[in-house]
């Protein structure tokens, strides 16, 4: 786990909703951040919801800090990341998620970073996104550009998670247990589809060059390792030998 | 609005609380999709919860359409998206979602691509598994590696919108003049295929499944159109017919 990721605080403001606290726990743990701060939660919310939506999460839940003010809660953070869709007056240090985090992930490298969630109907206050030293913005369809509270914090978090990751693409083709097939195997094994091919009747002489440019295409974006060339292979000794009235013991 | 992200089908398999499903629409507006499917969802779901979580995009929620099982919901799809934490045998064709989202939406320009996600519990069974074209992962921290299912929807419905903004310039058309074949023509050419190797000798009834998963994981990335069904299936046709002695006047 990246250490930057323990530096992330998430802070809800004003939330009313258990749902929304305990989702946002989840997302947190699922994304490597562990401390959650609540400011002035409605008295209204009902905990045992954000237990129950919290599931494994709930020692984040339960070692949550519960703050009277935003300044408050932000007093130890280097950055303070407001989450807002208002531009206005504060277009001008506000940037797209995606682009900021990098920048904001060195920073949580040395010093706490706050991300501040505001109310559920309201979002932040002007005082409180005064405070921010950054406003962030994840991008909306225009028709409805109003995430969920849990939904923005698992979008944010996990835009933190995935940055700690880096560029790398992740492993997948490249784990297959057979390795990359050379040319010459990939030739030869089209070699024997021609032959059976022609031996099944599919084609014959003279279109079976055009026929096996569809599937020299087909294969080309397909069949990529040894073991993808043996099976294919296989298959085509043994239609081969099928259609050729299974004449000796096995196929050649 | 981006027209491919209009071609992209949430599709929600045996889902068991309504708020996953109201949150999963929200989401979808958000993110700009529209059209929702739910497999076999389970009878308890409380519908009250999901239009509540909804918000604004009881639309999505009211003209969902139902399916009895995953294979008829995604008949009209030409790719097909599993979500799933699991390796083992799809490691061989699973990607990140971030990576495979371009590709993918190149193929939602042209046709429906279904993005197909499990249970709360036991995500898609092997079954569901084997109709995906591709298998997407989102990472998550090894702790707690498991995102709400509301989570996922908003997690991969963001990055296909987020893409349609692009840094870049989308991918040119492809080349090719066949569309991209359905999920359900893919699924007849591989009985097909079942059906000869057998006819063949290439492999026995008790290992014909593992044998079609090779041939289904090489189809998966290297045959993507209607004409490369149409090929592979008049191969299969003529090779059973081939091996089953050319008894009659033609393949059938």
């Amino acid at each position: 786990m990246h250490p930057a990721l323990r530096n992330l605080k998430v802070i809800l403001v004003g939330t009313r909703y258990g749902g929304n606290v305990g989702s946002a726990c989840r997302a947190m743990a699922n994304c490597g951040l562990a401390e959650l701060r609540l400011v002035a939660p409605s008295p209204d919310l009902t905990w045992a919801f954000a237990e129950q939506m919290a599931v494994h999460a709930t020692d984040i839940l339960e070692s949550r800090k519960t703050f009277g003010t935003l300044a408050e809660a932000v007093a130890d953070c280097a950055a303070v990341v407001g989450t807002s869709r208002r531009g206005g007056l504060y277009r001008q240090h506000s940037s797209e998620a995606r682009e900021a985090v990098p920048g904001l992930l060195e920073t949580a490298s040395k010093a706490p970073v706050a991300l501040v969630f505001g109310r559920e109907d309201k979002g932040l206050l002007n005082e409180e996104l005064l405070l921010c030293t950054h406003i962030v913005r994840i991008p909306a369809a225009p028709a409805y550009p109003s995430f969920n509270l849990a939904q923005s914090v698992v979008l944010l978090c996990h835009e933190f998670y995935r940055a700690t990751l880096g560029d790398r693409p992740l492993p997948s083709p490249e784990e297959e247990v057979s390795p990359p097939a050379s040319s010459k195997m990939r030739q030869t094994m089209l070699a024997h589809w021609r032959e059976m091919l022609l031996a099944t009747g599919f084609t014959d002489e003279p279109r079976a060059d055009h026929m096996m440019e569809g599937f020299g295409r087909i294969f080309a974006r397909g069949a990529k390792t040894e073991a993808d060339m043996r099976i294919l292979m296989g298959l085509a000794r043994q239609s081969r030998w099928a259609a050729e009235g299974k004449r000796s013991g096995g196929p050649s």
